[in-house]
């Protein structure tokens, strides 16, 4: 994809174990260099060489926890902006605890994530089940534009209809399919090329072009897949195709 | 997949790493909503919300084992049936000490493993070479009657012929293709599915279930497959294709 | 693949979280029997029933780095031939002490990596980006060929034509294609499948044999993919029908 191509921004990515080789793919298919570490000791050496960081809160554990405050403080350092995948929050208290003072300690410049995970952000009452939403996402549309506005940042929900929002701005992007839920990480890709494209244009247009791309790559791939293994494969194919 | 989706479990993975990903798209394509994770610290709050648990332990660290025994022990506390897949007992004193630590102290619902792997679990003297099974499961089958009985266990044995046993009764699988074997954490899959069906039917059943499931999908990927890259995406396919 | 399976070698993996599954899976194509592991307390369980032994510091951290220390220490205690992939060495200071030490302490029989990689290890003033290699491999070709000479190892540089040495004899490859570079952990497979043979022919031979095997199946799995996604998978499937 020329647009991240002409650049190949360098995008360091702390994320769980299951999104690490998909989420690779797919950064490498629409041409970034992605870094995929979570080793506080070389955070500051890989952000200062880095355009963008991404930090996906899937497996936890507590020397994952001090790599993603060293990879946050370095990319704040060093002006690098930064993604957070709130994946699970409220699912346990550890999840919760660790996107707050991540969010509230290092201030993003895109959350995205689903509808549940937004609403217990910004601490309204709602259904979580494990790390699927269980919120559709027109009930999470005010918590977004609220949390977006009050922690200077851009939110980008996904759903069957994407929402994005910097508080005052927003957009929808109903491209996409509902069984690429049904493929995991897919969330943590879309979070992924959002810190992609953070690295080469403001955070609020970054995250529509990014759930935009999700959803026009995801569509073409379901129409080629016969289940959702060969979606998950079609996928990256489609994401190296965008030209 | 019906009888899984009606419920849509939460099933919660501890596993190895190379697992992880297709694992989490094996359980999806059935119905069910997986969690990955290893963190001892939220092992209370995710089994209390989740319907089953599986514990593999194809990659140990000392903190992984920490997890693995706070899970156990959370699911016994809330009640939820577990699964153990001893990856490569046998291989290291340090897998046969996890193992045999966590299915006496916590009592699995199914152990899920090759031949050589129950015939160690077993105390039988037998032939192991890495992770892969140098014995057939004919040789293993009066060891997993015994070991089902002394344990209150149900015992799944995969094989070129897999065998289920309570220590009472006991079932057969002849479906499947030696390929599958070639496609790296297969057998790890056939545990979390086995998982799956453990949260919505007795042990048992549900590991009888879960062979026959791994073996049909497993043929009709072989058949539509021309090597064992494609055998793995049809798999999956395969698995999501099931009314 | 013939010479490869008459023997099954058991190949100790400890490499990076995104590699794992592919690699075990490119291993299995190819007849071998991968044990993937980080723990040091079971590595020298471990080397004492394995061929060989790749390390990739792809994903470091403390513990890992233990594990890498205890396996390396392992295969010579046991006369084991062990690769080791530099990944990403000269992006922090972490990876360029790790691989530095790791190879001055314990003598790898090869070092597989790309140009950047050897100019930095070899201390000399380069261009690196990321984990990706900024140099061509026409400008590290003497710095391979004098790192080979005085540390007794053989060199294998991957890129659009990969060169193997060990310090006196001397192989090119141009086969493969610039799109292998898109799937993530590409590079890490030709460390392992390097390792694979490296368990039944001497280390020069074994470097040689690998780099043309990643350049054959490459080149075969490019002309079937429709994109990188499709890329990753038929490679699999090419090295699995390699008679």
């Amino acid at each position: 994809m020329k647009i991240i191509s002409d650049k190949t921004p360098v995008v360091v990515n702390i994320t769980n174990y299951l999104a690490m080789n998909f989420n690779a793919n797919a950064l490498l298919a629409i041409g970034a260099s992605p870094i995929m570490s979570f080793y506080d000791k070389e955070m500051d050496d890989l952000l200062k060489i880095a355009n963008s960081l991404v930090i996906n809160i899937g497996c936890l554990d507590d020397k994952e926890i001090e790599g993603m405050h060293a990879a946050a403080a370095a990319a704040n350092k060093y002006g690098r902006p930064w993604v957070i995948d709130p994946v699970g929050v409220g699912a346990s208290a550890a999840r919760t605890q660790t996107a707050v003072e991540l969010i509230t300690k290092y201030h993003p410049a895109i959350v995205r994530c689903n509808a549940s995970e937004i609403m217990v952000l910004h601490g309204t009452a709602c259904a979580t089940r494990g790390v699927d939403s269980a919120e559709p996402v027109e009930k999470a549309r005010s918590c977004a534009r609220e949390f977006a506005a009050e922690h200077g940042t851009v939110v980008a929900v996904s759903g069957a209809v994407d929402y994005i929002t910097d508080g005052v701005r927003e957009a929808e992007c109903s491209k996409g399919s509902p069984l690429m839920a049904k493929v995991t990480t897919m969330g943590c890709c879309a979070s992924a090329i959002c810190a992609a494209f953070a690295a080469v244009m403001p955070p609020y247009e970054a995250a529509v072009h990014a759930m935009n791309l999700m959803g026009s790559a995801g569509e073409a791939a379901v129409a080629r897949s016969r289940g959702t293994g060969s979606l998950a494969v079609n996928f990256i194919d489609e994401l190296s195709l965008v030209p």
